[in-house]
């Protein structure tokens, strides 16, 4: 019988793991750098969780199912919801601010003839507890780090930022009342994503002629961060409250470094009620591709749970659009097999002291492999070289005669004698390597 | 509404995710010094994978859905059903030995009132391909090799060692038929999880008095290796061939420089029918606990799948029997935040110089932080060490006038100036600090 993985499911084999380690690892290595602590949960929770914040409508772009118990269980399809949970139940115990990461595997049940994937890898990062806008700018500069590290460039990506507060003050400079922002909002979410003439129709028929499709749309495209903020301090207080808090995360982020990278964009809106405050996008410059990573200020974040109020920035990126756009600009890597020492017998009567010296390396950390086939030297190399080893090491009659063994760095071809004795003492220092 | 985890699924807040990304640091370190290459699989697999395998009985033990297309899922229970469906997918393709790892996230349907975890993480090893003893040897070694490195030793652990094949001559021996052997071993995996006369009443049901529970449970227990080698080697020729392999796995556990934490265990034969050759558990030497690992030599991986015959050689170690071996031998680790750099202003004035110098050096991969809040320098030097700082840098009037910055390590207390160019051309030199 012939099974194959699930439809919009992947297999990692070692050359796709060691990609994803790759960017696991760049992930990571940013998160760390700025301070912040990895957290994780169960790969299901209750349904409850996820129809609490997103309605039943959740339901049907979710894999959940019952136990024999008869709790109701969804396979988690955000981090969010977790992170509430957890934060919950913990908040008054954790002093502010609490910056947090987690890379999970979530999944959704989204139609595989769309070639989408149902399970992926998310990068979250977020800032609870503080309502500064510091928090705000160093969650965009994380962003940016891990972009910088990675090896793209300000050319190469941009982060896109507005503040939904800003939003609200053009919004009604445009003739559009409070009440309806949320639903504007959720089209002009939608407006990159929709051919120009759907997106007309729509707008046309929940908004008609106030303002038309085509004002709004050359209004968001083209009003300039001072334009917007002008617009906000003429609004009122809490206007110009949001222009002064929008003029502050500016300046955290020249602070940090990273002003080459951002662009005020009225068009970024994000989809979902929960955001407040600032919100932002990363996109190619290019521009072709869907979203990197999407983010923004919450009021809240376990509002649902009874918790204590706590406020919040945080982002989202998915591994599929990462990579999607490393490849597109032809910076995504092709990790190689590597290991540190190969061992290679002269002789299969050595083979013993082989397995001998490959026992006492391995302790020391260094990746040491050897051939399970007894063959000609030059066979050994070549599986040497086949498997990225930095190092050839010939166990042959020197060893029985002057516990000398005869070691080969395998990119610049010197060759030189080691004993047995500095192999004990230091084995990184006597093979001349350092860890990666 | 306040939420829970569901019932045997863990939250990992910082603390726990620590102690969990340092298990799995040393599972990939020992994996990747043997040679050994990382994959992964989906979270959810056809149903049929393992129905296939182990039978319709399974599927009480497992979670599964029905998706909106009327596939049948599970959540993965085992990563041996992935394994096989990804190596019959290649195998043709991949030279022998085939040496993967994989530390799988996966779920079974345990009852939450026994306590039993329903989320767990397994470290899964193979060498595939290969019939070698050898193979049998280096999986062994590979398990004793990650012991040792998180401080265990022959003392603490011992690898209980038999062959499926061995067990068998000695079954026969003992009057038990060879197509009840299947039984038998189904039987005896069971001996040491149950209460003696509960063993005693099911084996005498199943087999009488031919032998009887006391005399199977003697034999068992006092029989050498080296009467069953002789036992087995009485029996013919196919238990000659089994007792020379076994010899071969022994001489190249001692090469492998493992030999004071392996013994000879008649009583291990493992419960699968799976197992075809050698078969290994790890236990506490003081034995109360449950097995750390478990695993064997099977005939054929892919079998069920159409594949091309794939021999081979794993086991499977989870992370909840590690933590209770390390906790009950004192050597589970705390591993407490760290951080390398945390920048402390002199003056509320100079903390955009604080953001500045945080964006330079974060660039470097340091981990680096600072308080939200402008405090007093000694609070600020308090929460340094409460976040585990190597170093504190001071930003101070001494930056503007000669472009230094005060260092200080927190351990020593040793204190120098550093300048800015300094900590621009190399800040790991500059702050003595080293990776960790």
């Amino acid at each position: 019988m012939k099974i194959k993985a699930p439809k919009g499911m992947r297999d990692f084999y070692p050359e796709d793991m060691r990609r994803q380690n790759w960017l696991f690892d760049a992930w990571r290595r940013a998160s760390r750098a700025f301070g912040f602590e990895e957290y994780e949960g169960p790969i299901f929770e209750d349904l409850a969780l996820y129809t609490l914040k997103s309605g039943e409508g959740i339901v049907s772009e979710i894999f959940h199912f019952e136990s024999r118990g008869g709790d109701h269980f969804a396979i988690r399809p955000e981090m969010t919801p977790t992170l509430a949970r957890m934060v919950a139940a913990r908040a008054n115990a954790m002093p502010a601010p609490i910056k947090w990461f987690s890379l999970p595997r979530m999944c959704r049940a989204e139609r595989p003839q769309r070639g989408r994937l149902r399970e992926f890898f998310q990068w979250n990062a977020d800032i609870l507890g503080v309502e500064d806008p510091l928090a705000d700018a160093e969650i965009i500069a994380l962003a940016v780090e891990f972009f910088r590290s990675v090896g793209l460039t300000a050319e190469d990506v941009v982060i896109r930022v507005n503040s939904r507060r800003l939003a609200a003050a053009a919004l009604t400079s445009l003739g559009i009342a409070p009440e309806r922002h949320e639903q504007a909002f959720a089209l002009i979410d939608r407006h990159e994503r929709l051919p120009a003439d759907v997106f007309d129709t729509m707008w046309t028929e929940a908004f008609g002629e106030s303002p038309s499709a085509g004002r709004l749309t050359e209004f968001l495209k083209t009003s300039s961060r001072e334009e917007t903020l002008r617009l906000a301090r003429e609004s009122g207080e809490a206007g110009a409250a949001a222009a002064d808090q929008f003029d502050e995360l500016w300046t955290r982020l020249d602070e940090f470094g990273v002003s080459d990278w951002r662009a005020f964009d009225l068009r970024i809106v994000r989809g979902l009620a929960y955001y407040t405050g600032i919100v932002f996008e990363a996109h190619t410059r290019g521009g072709e591709l869907r979203a990197l990573l999407g983010g923004g200020r919450y009021d809240d974040l376990t509002g649902l749970l009874d918790g204590p109020r706590v406020p919040g920035v945080g982002f989202g990126m998915g591994d599929a659009p990462v990579f999607e756009a490393l490849k597109s600009l032809d910076k995504l890597p092709t990790p190689g097999e590597s290991l540190d020492v190969f061992l290679i017998d002269a002789d299969a009567a050595l083979f013993p002291q082989v397995l001998r010296i490959a026992g006492e390396l391995r302790q020391t950390g260094l990746r040491v492999d050897f051939s399970y086939k007894r063959a000609a030297i030059g066979k050994q190399f070549r599986q040497a070289d086949a498997r990225g080893a930095q190092v050839a090491i010939v166990v042959g009659a020197e060893l029985a005669a002057r516990g000398e063994l005869t070691v080969k760095h395998l990119a610049s071809g010197a060759q030189r004698g080691v004993s047995t004795n500095e192999l004990r003492d230091d084995a990184w220092k006597a093979l001349g390597l350092k860890p990666a």
